[in-house]
């Protein structure tokens, strides 16, 4: 029998299974209440719109191309929706400034592969989104920490910082626009690009909408093609995951870079995928986002809410101002991940550690709680359940 | 302006738009006659029955999960469907053999990232298909040339051999029975995968068929769990390549690690597409295979005629029993690339020069020509026209 792991490529030591996602297979019981998943709640989905995009694309015989390969850059209707909406966000643009990625995660494992030789210095938040370090990984850098205050000079020379804007996963974090421009000096300052992860952007439920990086660089150096920023937008959030589609605007030099990291790799994201979602981001994206931004702002107050009323001292969170994610710190020495294993088995309700989304892997005390998935009732029965866990470890600490 | 190119990867060095594409974005006139393209005539795709499928799926309520995430191994459905499909070539296995991915060319780009650390050797045919040397080189190998006579002892460590056994493209040759067990011994003797690309498998139009690597392998050691070799399989050309599926069939550890590699890179092929495919394979795929089988025959035949018919003295062909393409060779000194530029502006007519296909530039006086786009008056008609091209330039030469 063949010894694998002789034969792996260097970057497989970095490629491990996570603990906790094993952890989680246990979910799948009658009774659980999950707040782990980073996922849109199904039946928000605009299915009727789907459904009838599909329908359409048959009757007008469109099927013959969506069944067939497609260029690399991406259907060009998509990319002209793309372009209109990101105007709409302040970066004005053209089609050759979009790659259709099948994802965001696409868009981050494509960057990675672009950026990163073995041993390159990435700068990333502690904490950041694991799917980044995953994606990263398999390129094999160095992470440096984000610090907005730190000095510049004799700083080692560094590919790009990695951020989201705007209701990070797993923080809820929003950056403040003085925040926004001290990472822009920063990146101008060490000759580095910006990754701006904006899965969540259009998920703002209550506050004034900031500008994105990219539309902030842009207006800073006078047009998308001086601009140093690299935005990755999805349509997992919004319309739905399972299309996997999202997108990368950014200066034309490296879209045409990527454009050949892509052809190299799968050739094209799902052609008929698509056309359908052009289809639909036509017809509803505006109205559809506006519904969910109100289901999802009731789920978050009464997640915030339940907190109030049932965490034990001791117990901290934020109160982001859209996305799907609250972070909580428990005090230290507590430890979310063993935790997670009685949350799970005696009270059925569940989360994701927070040590997983630290590079240095810290973070021990902190945990995520996602809003999205279910309704404001089980939300409360989920906290409520969660807290008695908490409670308990602490006591027996006391 | 962002200097991009002191950021990118070393690797981004090695992957680099090809000339060739280029002239090919002149195909889109109306009168031209492309042999160029290695893709399926959309005309043939079971579109009735993809769009009941995504019909019924709406109806039946499974758009909930269609449009959402799913597991980065692939629905299991659809695996299922591929382990009953990889039994019927000889191969016994079960789901945790198999991974879903967005066509064979992603399971390329995967297992380049499995396997090369940059440096590392890796043993391809002289000519081999493009996309895999592009997929590649992304993870910057050093190539060696395939030879089935070649001794073992000595040679340098290598990672993998990749080949097609089947109607490889572009030479749409096939390995004889000695070949396969001898490349299965080279890779033995030297401790190395063995990786089979096998996306025309299904399209055999005359002879016997032989046992696909991964079957010979699994005959010779007792079980796929010792098998050495890892196949790439493909609904791109018997279905439709617009839903990006394929899937990978190796031993579990391998598929282990390419479940970590894909939950990484894009999370989970399109879950929708997914589903659709299963429905689709289970009623039809056998069917729809014999369908296309004659189609593609009743060409390649109408190409062979027109070869034997109009082309010059000094210009050799081969005759594959299956796949998509005829592999030419022009007199010693003949540049089927130079020749491309008159071919497409002048007759009208495109084919894909040789050269990029050996991955040390060679086979100047080779080419590609596509028999499966379309219809056998166009064949002969767009023969015509290039034998004409060839015979003016050898007329020319001498």
């Amino acid at each position: 029998m063949q010894d694998w792991k002789t034969l792996f490529a260097s970057r497989a030591r970095r490629m491990t299974a996570s603990e906790i996602r094993e952890l989680l297979k246990l979910l799948d019981q009658p009774d659980m209440i999950s707040f782990a998943g980073g996922i849109p709640d199904a039946g928000l989905f605009p299915a009727e719109a789907f459904e009838t995009a599909y329908r359409e694309l048959f009757a007008n015989g469109q099927h013959l191309s969506a069944l067939q390969y497609s260029v690399s850059e991406g259907y060009m209707p998509l990319r002209s929706w793309i372009v209109r909406h990101m105007g709409s966000l302040g970066v004005p643009c053209n089609e050759d400034n979009i790659l259709i990625t099948s994802g965001a995660q696409q868009a981050l494992d494509y960057l990675g592969k672009l950026f990163i030789t073995a041993g390159d210095r990435a700068i990333v938040g502690w904490p950041t989104y694991l799917g980044a370090l995953q994606a990263f990984n398999a390129y094999e850098p160095a992470y440096e920490q984000l610090d907005l205050a730190g000095a510049t000079e004799h700083a080692a020379p560094a590919k790009f910082i990695y951020t989201t804007a705007d209701f990070a996963n797993p923080s809820g974090q929003t950056l403040t626009l003085a925040e926004r421009n001290a990472l822009l000096d920063q990146a101008e300052a060490r000759g580095m690009a910006v990754i701006e992860d904006a899965p969540y952007q259009a998920l703002r439920y209550e506050g004034e909408a900031l500008p994105s990086l990219l539309a902030l660089d842009v207006a800073r150096c006078g047009g998308i093609e001086n601009a140093r920023t690299i935005f990755c937008g999805s349509f997992s959030k919004t319309l739905s995951p399972g299309l996997r589609l999202g997108w990368i605007c950014a200066p034309t030099p490296v879209i045409q870079q990527l454009v050949l990291t892509k052809q190299a790799a799968d050739l094209n994201s799902a052609t008929i995928n698509q056309m359908v979602m052009t289809t639909v981001a036509e017809r509803c994206f505006d109205a559809h986002v506006d519904m969910i931004r109100k289901v999802y702002k009731e789920r978050r107050d009464a997640m915030l809410q339940a907190l109030d009323r049932y965490m034990p001292a001791g117990v901290t969170w934020n109160r982001p101002e859209g996305g799907m994610f609250l972070w909580l710190e428990l005090p230290s020495g507590a430890d979310a991940g063993e935790l997670l294993q009685s949350a799970i088995q005696s009270a059925k309700v569940a989360y994701v550690p927070g040590h997983a989304f630290f590079a240095d892997g810290s973070g021990r005390n902190t945990l995520r709680l996602s809003f999205t998935a279910c309704g404001p009732e089980k939300i409360e029965e989920g906290v409520r359940r969660l807290a008695k866990v908490f409670a308990k470890d602490f006591s027996l600490a006391a």
